[in-house]
C-alpha cells in the first residue's frame, strides 16, 4: 500500500513514537545519512507561498542524499495557464518517487494521494490540516517536556484558520494530552475540528470561563475551550462553563498562532488576545511553560523572549529536519513503523449531498471528485475538506 | 562537435530510433542511472512560464546523477535589471556544462547556441519549435502504435502557434507518417513550417475537404491539411481541396493542442472546434486512436477522457523522461547515436534583406545577430526565425 | 570560531592569495571535486532579484558535491508573510550547514552572521558591499594582468550605490594596487568608502582633475579621485586637485558598472560618461587595459567590444565559479588558509548614537539590532551598513 501522509490520523500513536525515535537517531549524526535514499527524486510542489516548509522538506530529502524538483510560485507555473491540480499532480507524480504539496485549498492533498501512483505529503491544503508540522509539534514537546500524555499545553492565537493547530489538537488528544484552547472572538476552532475531537474515544470539550488573568482572558471577545480526558461527556446543552482558575494549572506548553490573514475572506479582524512577553510569562501557570510557533511570526511574540530559554520556536524549527528525514524514509519504503493501525477514517463514505465550502477543493477547483461521508454522529460532511453538508433534499 | 538540439532536425532518423531504444532500456531502470553523469551540471534556464517541460528535463537530468541549477523566474532575474539573453546565456554556459533553454522568442535557441561554449537543448523558442517534446511524442506514438511510418496522427487545434506541432509535423514527415491537419480558422499550420514540409522530399500538401463528421469539419473556419507520401506533387494552383471521407480513414493518433492565448498578438479568438469527449471519439475513424496533448490542457480534452484507454496524454508526459535522459546523455556526449547525418540545413546563409517578426529574437531583442538564407525554393527566410524576410530593394 | 565572509576583510592578503591559488587548482580540473562535499548543504536565500550571483553560488556548491536549497522570490516566501530577516535567517541556518544570503539593506549579512549558527557569505547586502564579486574581480586581475599591486585599475560608472566597487577599492588598496575612481556626478564612491580608505595604512586619496581625453573628462558632473599610495596626506583641506594626464599612465584594467536604477531614491539620473567602445579603448592609456564590469551590462559598454580579446567581462563571470568553490571550502572548514590575520575590525564598538540610514537593516527591519561603533579617526558610524551616525546630544 502507498505510504500517503495527508491528515495525522495516517500514522497510529506507536508509529509516531516510532518516527520519533528515529527522528532522534537521525539528529544525533546528521550529515551522515546522505545515502539513505539515493536515485530517489522528491517533488516540492507549493503551490502557495511557503519558505520554512517548503525549504525544511528539501533540506531532508537531500541529506538523505534524494534529489529534488521544485515548483514554488503559482506565477510562473503551469497552472496560470490554467491547469487544474487533478493534471498537474498526475504529471509530477510521474516525475517523481514523492510529492510534497502545500495548495489553498482545503483537500487538495487527498485528492492528489487519490490521482498519484507513488506517495502524497501534505505540507498545507488552505485552512484545513498541515500534519507534517504536527510531527514537528510534537518532536518538540516530546524533546523538551517529556512524554506527551503528561501534558497540559495551551493553543493560543487564530485557531480557526490555522491548520497547524487542527492538525496537533487531534494529535494531542490521541496522546492523551490536555488541550486549553484559548482564541480571539470568532476565530476559535472550526466546528469540522472539534466534532472530530468531540467523537474521540476518552475526549470531552466544555467551554470554560477562566477567572484569573483577567487581562488575558477577560478581553472581549476571548473563547476558551477546555478539551481533555476528564471533562465530562456530553455537555449538558446550554450548560454554564467549567469555571477554571489557571493558577492550579501546570502548562508545560504554549503553542502560539498568527492571525492567518490571508484566509480570511472579507472580515475584519484584529486581534485582541495580549502578545506573549517577559510580562505574560511572568504568571506561576506559564513559569515552566515552553513557548511554541509555527512561525513565521508577525507580532504575536515579543521578540524580547527569543533569549528566554523557555523560547523554543527555534529549536522546534530546526528538529523539522530531522523528523522530515524520518517522514520521507517512511513514505519511500525504507523503513518500516510496526504493523499496528492507524485511527479509524473520520469519515464513512457515502452517496448524496455536495460541499459546499468555497476553500474546498472540490468547489473552487474539481468539481468531479466531490464525495461526502458520515461521521461518527451520523452527520454527513465532505470528504476532502470535513466541512458540513446539508442532507440532500428529499432523503 | 557541440551537440546542440536547436531542432529536431539536429538529429537524423536512425539517430531519433537509436535515443528511443535507449529510452526503453533506461525505463526498465529509472532509479539505475544516478551514476550516468557525475559530476555534470545543467542550466535550467526558463524564461518564460513553465512547470511540465522544466521539471522534466530537471527530474531527467538528476535521475542521471547530475546536478542542476535553475533560473525560472523571469521577475527575479537580471532580465529585470534588463540584461539580454546574448549576456545571460554567456554567464550560464560558463557555469555548467549543458544549458536547457525556454525563451519567448522565435531563435532564441539558435542564437543561444550560437554563442555558447557547451550544448544548448531548445525547450521552447516563442511560436517556432519545440523538438524535446516532439521526441517525447514520437516516442509515445512508437511505443503505443508502433513504427511511425505507418500511422495517420491528426493534429487538432492551435496549429499556428502551438510551438509543438511545428516540430512533430516535421518529424512525421520524416518518418513517412500521414498528418491530417486541422486547425481553427486562421490558426492553421503557418507559412515557413508549410513551405518546409512541401519541400522535403517524398511530401505532398494539398488542402482538403472532409465530407463526413459535419458536426466537427464542416463549422465555419475549420481548416484542413493532408499532409502525406501519396498526395500528389505539385498542387494545382486554384486546385479544388481533396475530397475526404475520415470513414475511410483509420486514424492511429489525434494530436490536440491548446489555443496559445499568450501568443495571439491582440486578435480576438474563440476556438470552433469541439472538445474531444466519449461523443467525439465514438466515430469509427477514432475507435482506435490514441488521444495526445503535451499539455497543459485547458478544456480541450474532456476530463470525462481520462479514465478511456485511449487517453495516453499522461503517459505521454510519463515518457518525457526516459527520452529526455537519453538526450541528455547524447548532448553530455556520453552516447554515440550513429554516424548517420543529420537532414541537411532548411536554409543556406546569404545576405541581404533583415528579418521582420516581432516575434524573433533578432527583431526584439538581438539585432546585432540577423541574418538570412534562403530555403530549397530560393525564398528568402530569416536563419533564426524562419519567417519570410522581403528581398533586398534593388537586388 | 566561524568562518564568516561579510566583508573582503575578512580575509588576510595572504589568505586572498591561498585562496586564488586553490582556485586555480580547481580550475584545472572542474568536474573532478564532486566529492568535496559530500553531505552538506548550502542555504542560497536570494531576498533581492539575482540571477549571476545565485546561480554562480549555486553551481559552485554542487560541483563540490554539495547540495543547495534555495529561495530566491521575495514574492514567494514567509517574507510577504511578514517575517523579519532575524527570524528567517536563523530558521534557514538551523537546516544548513552555510548560508549565502543577498539582501536589500545594507549590513543584513552582518546580522545574519551574528544570528546564524554556521557561517554566512555576504552575497551583496544594499548599497553597502559585495565581498564575493571582489574575490572574483581580484582573482580575474591577478589571472590576465599578474600581481595586484603593480596595477593601476580605472573604476568606471555609478561609484555610490554599486556595492561591487566598494569592497574591490579596499582591496586593490590593501594590495598597494592605484585606483582611479572616475563618476558620474553624484554618485562618486560614498563617503563610508572614502573615509576607510583614506585611514588605511600607505594609502592616500587626491581628488583629479584629468587633462586631456576631453571627450571623456571634462564632461559636466564627472568626478575623478586618485586613490594611491603615492598620493602625499593628508590633503590640505581646500587643496587644489591634482593635475593629471591620463596619457602618462598605464592603466591595466577598467571595471565599468551600471547605473544602479534600483537604489536611487528618487533621485533622477541620466550617466554623462560616454560608453565603452572601440573609440574609447584607442587611447593609448587603455591600448593594454582589459575591460572588466560586474554584470549584468545595460548598455555601458558597447557590444562591439565582445569580440575585443580586452574585453574580459565574460571570463571574469566564468573565473566566479571556482574562486566561489574555493572559498565555500574555506567556510565549510575544508582548508585552512594560514593564520595571518586579517585586517582590524574598521569600526570599534560603543555605545551612543543611533543610525538614521533608511537602507539600513537596522533601520528599516531590525532596531532591536542596533549598534555603533568608532572608526579610526573617532567618528561615530553604525556597526552595520557603515554610515556617519550624529553623536548623541549631551555626549
Amino acid at each position: 500500500m502507498k505510504r500517503d501522509f495527508v491528515t495525522i490520523d495516517d500514522l497510529s500513536d506507536s508509529a509516531l513514537a516510532s518516527l520519533m525515535d528515529l527522528a532522534d537517531r537521525i539528529r544525533s549524526n546528521l550529515r551522515g545519512h546522505a545515502a539513505d535514499l539515493p536515485g530517489y527524486l522528491m517533488g516540492s510542489l507549493f503551490l502557495e507561498p511557503s519558505t520554512r516548509t517548503r525549504l525544511s522538506f528539501e533540506a531532508s530529502m537531500l541529506r538523505l542524499g534524494g534529489r529534488v524538483i521544485t515548483s514554488s510560485d503559482p506565477d510562473t507555473s503551469s497552472s496560470v495557464k490554467g491547469e487544474t491540480l487533478a493534471d498537474t499532480i498526475r504529471i509530477v507524480d510521474s516525475y517523481v518517487d514523492v510529492t510534497v504539496l502545500r495548495h489553498p485549498c482545503a483537500g487538495a492533498a487527498r485528492l492528489a494521494a487519490r490521482l498519484a501512483r507513488g506517495p502524497v505529503i501534505n505540507a498545507g491544503d488552505g485552512s484545513h490540516e498541515h500534519p507534517s508540522q504536527t510531527l514537528c509539534d510534537l518532536y518538540t514537546l516530546r524533546s523538551e517536556r517529556g512524554p506527551i500524555a503528561a501534558q497540559t499545553v495551551v493553543l493560543y492565537g487564530d485557531l480557526r484558520y490555522g491548520r497547524t493547530v487542527h492538525s496537533l489538537a487531534r494529535a494531542l488528544v490521541r496522546f492523551g494530552a490536555r488541550v486549553l484552547a484559548i482564541a480571539d472572538g470568532g476565530l476559535s476552532l472550526p466546528e469540522f475540528v472539534v466534532d472530530d475531537l468531540a467523537g474521540r474515544p476518552g475526549c470531552g470539550i466544555r467551554e470554560v470561563r477562566i477567572n484569573d488573568m483577567e487581562d488575558v482572558f477577560r478581553r472581549r471577545g476571548v473563547e476558551a475551550l477546555l478539551i481533555a480526558p476528564e471533562v465530562t461527556l456530553p455537555p449538558a446543552v446550554g450548560a454554564a462553563p467549567l469555571e477554571l482558575n489557571l493558577r492550579d494549572q501546570k502548562v508545560h506548553a504554549i503553542y502560539v498562532t498568527r492571525l492567518q490573514k490571508e484566509r480570511l475572506r472579507g472580515e475584519a479582524h484584529g486581534t485582541s488576545l495580549p502578545i506573549l512577553d517577559h510580562r505574560f510569562l511572568r504568571s506561576p501557570t506559564f513559569s515552566d511553560s515552553i513557548v511554541l510557533h509555527p512561525l513565521p511570526r508577525v507580532g504575536e511574540i515579543a521578540r524580547e523572549l527569543d533569549t528566554d530559554p523557555r523560547a523554543a520556536y527555534f529549536r522546534q524549527a530546526a528538529l523539522g529536519v530531522p523528523i522530515r528525514m524520518a517522514l520521507l524514509l517512511w513514505c519511500c519504503g525504507m523503513v518500516d513503523l510496526g504493523a499496528k493501525a492507524a485511527p479509524p477514517a473520520r469519515l464513512e463514505a457515502c452517496t448524496g449531498g455536495a460541499c459546499a465550502n468555497l476553500g474546498c477543493i472540490t468547489v473552487k477547483e474539481e468539481p468531479g471528485f466531490a464525495e461526502v461521508g458520515r461521521d461518527s454522529d451520523g452527520r454527513l460532511r465532505c470528504l476532502f475538506c470535513e466541512e458540513r453538508v446539508s442532507e440532500p433534499s428529499g432523503s
